[in-house]
C-alpha cells in the first residue's frame, strides 16, 4: 500500500499541528478532521494547566499526561507529594502486557512512602452534578448508559443514578492497586496501550490521560512473566524523574494547548469521525466510539 | 519457538495453557476463564488448519495468523501464489503508527507480483447464508446492529441485509489498498495493533487474525513519518519469511490449537468476560464489547 492512504487516519496525538501549519498552501479535504483543525478559532483551544500537567521522563523522551482532579482529587494530592519527594525518580517501569497495559512504580515495594498516605479511598466514580457540561456521544456504548467528553476526558455515565466516571480508552492514566479497593495510592501507575479494557471502569482511580509520547509507552519490550511483568531487573526501563509540570522551571515545560471538548470545533470533528470524508473512504460507519474520538493536541500558538 | 517462548507469547491471549497446566493442584477461582478453559473437553478446541495458517518469520520470532477463506477466498488465493513464490522474504515491515497498525510489504513498490493478481476484487463483506452458525454477543455493539463469533472470528453483521463481515478488532489482519477499492492484493498486509479502529470495517478487506506473536509486531519502535512509516531504510524490520503452514516441513510448523467459538464451553467464556470473577473485581461490568473477548489459544494436546 502507498504510503498515501490506508489511513490518513490522525490517531489520537497525531500529526494535527504540522497539518494545520500548511492549511493555508494545501487546504485539507472538506469534513476531514485536518478541515476541523485548520478552521478553528485560537478559543477552541486551552492551554494545559501545569498544576495538573504530569511529566514522566523516560531516556527515550518526556511522556505528558494531563490529570483529572474533577474526578480523582485525592489521587492527584497524594501523587503530588509523592512527585514532590522524588519518590519515582530512579525507580522503574516493570509491567508491559500486550493489548493491556505499561506500569510503573517500585519493583521491591521498599521505598517509604514520605508523606504520602499509604492508602487513598477510592474515587472510582463521583456525582454527576448539574455544573458539568458532557458533550454526550450520539451512539451509544456498550458499557454505560451514556458517554461522552467532559474538560478533555472520555467519560461514561449513568443519569439515572447521577454518577459519572472516567474510562479506560487507549491512554487513560490509571491507579494500581491490590484487592482491597482503598489499596491504591498513586505510587503505582499504569496506562492503557491495548483496546479498551472497560471492565476496569470502575474497578479502580483512573487519574487522568495521556498527552503525548504514548509511542514511549507502548513500544516497550513486553514482559514475559505473568500479567506481562519482566522476568528479570535489566529488562526494567528506568524512571529518569517524575513531576508535575508546575514543580519544573518554566524552560523545562513543554508549551501545549489542547482542543476544547465543548465547543462546535470539537462536534464538528466528533461529525468529521463518524462519517469520514477522506478520499480514501468507501463506507463511511456513521457511528462512533468512545475511544475513537482523537483529542488534537499541538504546540500552544 | 521454543515452549518457553509459546507460553510467553501468549500475553494477548492470558496464560490459558499455563494455568490449565496447573489446574489439578491449583484450581482456578469458579466463574473465571482460567477455570472454564480447565474445564473444557478436548472437542471444545480444534487444531490449525495449515493450509490457512500463516507464518511470518522475523528475527526476533514467528507470528503467527489463522485466514479467513469464508471471507476472503480471492485474496487468500492471492497471497497463496505471492508466499509460495517466496514474495515477501527479504522485504520488511514499513509502518508502525501508535494505536493504528504495523504494516509491511515492499517499500519500493518494485517488486514484480508474478503469478499473482494485481487487482483482486473488494472482500469488503459477504452474504449472511443461513449455515454460518454464529455466536452472537448479547451486549450490543456500536457499529453494527449485530456482533458475534464465526469459526474463530470477530464479526459484525446486518440480518435485515443479510450481510456478514470480520471486525478490526486488535490483531486483525487486513489488506491494504490505495484509494481504489479493487487496488488491494494482498502484496501489502496489516495488522491492528490498537484500538479497533472499526471504522475500517467493509472498507478494506480483512484477511484474518493474529493468534501468537502479536508483541512482535506491537512493540516496534513508531515510525516518525507521517502515518508511522519508517523515515529511513535502516529503521525498517526485515522479514525472513512469510509462508503458509501447509508450505513449511511438518518439523518445522507449531502445533496450535484455538477453543471453538460455537461451543457450551466458549459461551462460558463470554459470560465469565462479561462478569469477572476474579477476586479483584469489585464490580462486573455485566457486558462485553466484542474486541474484549479473547479465544484462548495454546498448544496442541
Amino acid at each position: 500500500m502507498n504510503r498515501t492512504n490506508l489511513c490518513s487516519s490522525l490517531a489520537a496525538f497525531a500529526l494535527v499541528a504540522a497539518v494545520s501549519i500548511h492549511a493555508e498552501e494545501n487546504l485539507p479535504p472538506p469534513g476531514t478532521m485536518a478541515a476541523v483543525v485548520a478552521a478553528s478559532k485560537a478559543d477552541d483551544w486551552r492551554p494545559l494547566d501545569p498544576e495538573r500537567t504530569l511529566y514522566l521522563d523516560l531516556e527515550s523522551g518526556r511522556v505528558v499526561f494531563e490529570l483529572a482532579p474533577l474526578f480523582a482529587p485525592l489521587h492527584l494530592a497524594n501523587l503530588r507529594l509523592l512527585s514532590k519527594a522524588g519518590w519515582f525518580d530512579g525507580l522503574s517501569i516493570n509491567r508491559v502486557q500486550d493489548n493491556f497495559v505499561t506500569q510503573w512504580g517500585d519493583p521491591t515495594s521498599q521505598r517509604p512512602l514520605g508523606k504520602a498516605e499509604a492508602k487513598v479511598s477510592p474515587e472510582f466514580e463521583r456525582e454527576w452534578t448539574s455544573d458539568l457540561r458532557v458533550t454526550v456521544l450520539p451512539d451509544g456504548d456498550v458499557y454505560a448508559p451514556t458517554v461522552g467528553f467532559l474538560e478533555g476526558f472520555p467519560v461514561a455515565g449513568d443519569r439515572a443514578r447521577s454518577r459519572i466516571w472516567l474510562t479506560h480508552c487507549y491512554g487513560a492514566l490509571g491507579v494500581g492497586r491490590d484487592t482491597a479497593i482503598d489499596s491504591g495510592n498513586a505510587s503505582e501507575l499504569y496506562v492503557v496501550i491495548g483496546h479498551a479494557p472497560r471492565q476496569l471502569d470502575r474497578n479502580i482511580t483512573v487519574l487522568g490521560r495521556l498527552v503525548l509520547g504514548a509511542e514511549l509507552l507502548a513500544a516497550l519490550p513486553r514482559g514475559s512473566a505473568p500479567a506481562g511483568f519482566y522476568a528479570t531487573a535489566p529488562e526494567r526501563t528506568p524512571i529518569k524523574r517524575l513531576r508535575f509540570a508546575a514543580d519544573v522551571p518554566v524552560a523545562d515545560r513543554l508549551a501545549l494547548e489542547m482542543m476544547r471538548t465543548d465547543t462546535e470545533a470539537f462536534a464538528a470533528l466528533i461529525e468529521s469521525r463518524r462519517n469520514r470524508r477522506d478520499e480514501w473512504y468507501h463506507l463511511p460507519a456513521g457511528k462512533i466510539e468512545l475511544c475513537n474520538v482523537p483529542i488534537p493536541v499541538r504546540e500552544r500558538r
